[in-house]
């Protein structure tokens, strides 16, 4: 039997719960880890950390790394360590990211540097970025701080990238799937990879599971992309029309911006650059986004990705881990519908 | 002979020449990769970095890593790389602190984040940040690694700590000294004990070359502060005056403010909460800082951290090393006058 990935429709819809129940005891040790590795005698660090760590979020990252190491078998307990500090380079990412974008809200809450200012969250993330490399230098493996270390780099030049091509209409769907891969793609590969690195289960499977988080990361973020102009505030966690606003030219934009008249080229333009931003504005953009099949197209890129990420675990033996695995790629399909 | 720290009227006015001079050749060769690692295809990466990296600064610290290699004799080249890692550690922090401090000037030019935007400074910072790692992870020292990552992680906690404190004039000299024991000395001390790390000194060394780079930091920082008060932009390559505009309450704040009547605590807080910022108040500040000795007692205090970074190293054989580290120590001091 091939997996591939459902289609709207089917009976029932993919959840993230079988990844949930296959990680959660682990989980548990891994948050106590967070919780523990966060604190500062400085009450500030963990009091900001905290809103954003404790405010939920899904732990995807730690949890790929969590679910990577059950589909290897891996029997030890040093990825606790490990998928910890991935969180933590994700968190100053976000913490980052906010101050970068002017964010109001994160997560369903007021952003961090709304609260606490952006001079706190830039050095925060700062912190949360020191202390995982600090975990990882107590796990001791070099090849896993080749690997998180690396990727912090792309991550940090994929939001360079995306800074640069922002209210950039002309802005090619390749350039965008490299910023992507960079700025969130990299991060999930890595989360991935390194459970193979401590379960050493050989390059082969090290590049199997990089390929996954890798593809699934593609996934997850042109899924989000679509989200954020069918979305309402209240299910996202952020305000829907926000990358519209920001000028942050996206999948769906590109797709409607290379398929549209030369007058629909031109609002394209003019409200990247900032000046079409109203709800009207925001509502003719949709009525084009739907006229060029652009989100439906966005999401059947997203598909294809999600695909590749299936099929690079298709060698490993059935079993709850890798239907877990298998369904976290669905599920992030199917939070488009 | 016992080594003392120089005072104002000695013949020859200490220089950081003897330092540079030690270290031209290697120098040579650590400029050769940061400007090979700062590179990326991202253009305004370099281009970002190259203004604050190119453009000077005296790269004091990582001179303090080939100088200490130095007196160690050690004969090898694992140093240049660390020492590339310690300064793009410090560039991170100084384009972050720009951020944070809104700062205009940085070395003499226009402040990074004025030309190129803060969210470039922030992301552009992150990216040196893990590129420092990346250095440290191919010379594949966990030790080395450890001591910088905790480096890290304790100049965020000092910066952190130093916004908490920022514009509260209650702020005691202890706490002071632990701020800039954090966010300077910190990395003033990795920068040397990594050198004795490479070396394979052992701990005794070790902690011999952390002392002196820590007290040195101490002092650096300590008239820092002072010449915030005494000189003008063009000496500093920053404006004389910004500390009191910022509301940073250093130690020749503290000094007068604890010495001075009520009338004149009154107007230090004032002054620290932004409510004194004219050109007429930083007058008064000065007149107040000369009345209760607070900038010669903060160099004063310097000299004292100088002595114990210049003994430090008193158990090291006389020598161009030696001599070149502690005229650095009489430079720091001397800076002021």
């Amino acid at each position: 039997m091939t997996a591939t990935i459902h289609k709207l429709g089917e009976q029932r819809q993919p959840s993230l719960d079988p990844m949930l129940k296959l990680v959660a005891p682990e989980m548990n040790k891994v948050n106590a880890v967070i919780l523990d590795r966060m604190q500062s005698e400085i009450p500030l660090i963990p009091e900001l950390a905290g809103h954003l760590i404790a405010g939920g979020g899904k732990r995807m990252r730690p949890m790929l790394t969590l679910a990577c190491a059950r589909l290897l078998d891996y029997p030890g307990e040093r990825h606790h360590k490990l998928a910890a500090a991935v969180e933590f380079i994700h968190t100053a990412t976000l913490l980052h990211d906010d101050v970068v974008d002017g964010s109001d809200m994160r997560r369903g809450k007021t952003a961090a540097n709304l609260i606490f200012g952006n001079p706190a969250a830039v050095l925060v993330g700062d912190f949360l970025f020191s202390r995982s490399f600090e975990l990882m230098v107590e796990d001791g493996s070099l090849k896993v701080l080749k690997i998180l270390s690396h990727a912090s780099a792309v991550i940090a030049e994929g939001e360079v990238n995306q800074l640069t091509a922002q209210r950039q209409i002309a802005t090619s769907e390749e350039k965008y799937l490299e910023i992507i891969g960079s700025k969130t793609a990299a991060l999930f590969a890595a989360a991935c990879r390194i459970a193979a690195v401590v379960a050493e289960s050989g390059e082969g499977q090290e590049t199997a599971l990089d390929a996954y988080g890798r593809n699934l990361g593609i996934a997850f973020q042109l899924v989000d992309d679509a989200i954020d102009y069918v979305s309402d505030g209240a299910t996202m966690g952020k305000d829907s029309g926000d990358d519209f606003r920001d000028g942050k030219v996206t999948l769906p934009v590109i797709l409607a911006h290379c398929r549209g008249t030369p007058d629909e080229q031109k609002f394209w333009r003019e409200a990247m650059l900032g000046n079409r931003v109203s709800d009207d504005d925001l509502a003719y953009a949709r009525i084009l986004l739907r006229r060029y099949v652009a989100i439906d197209d966005t999401i059947d890129r997203a598909r294809h990705y999600g695909q590749r990420a299936i099929d690079a675990i298709a060698h490993f033996s059935p079993g709850e881990a890798k239907a877990a695995l298998t369904e976290a790629v669905e599920f992030a399909i199917a939070r488009a519908y």
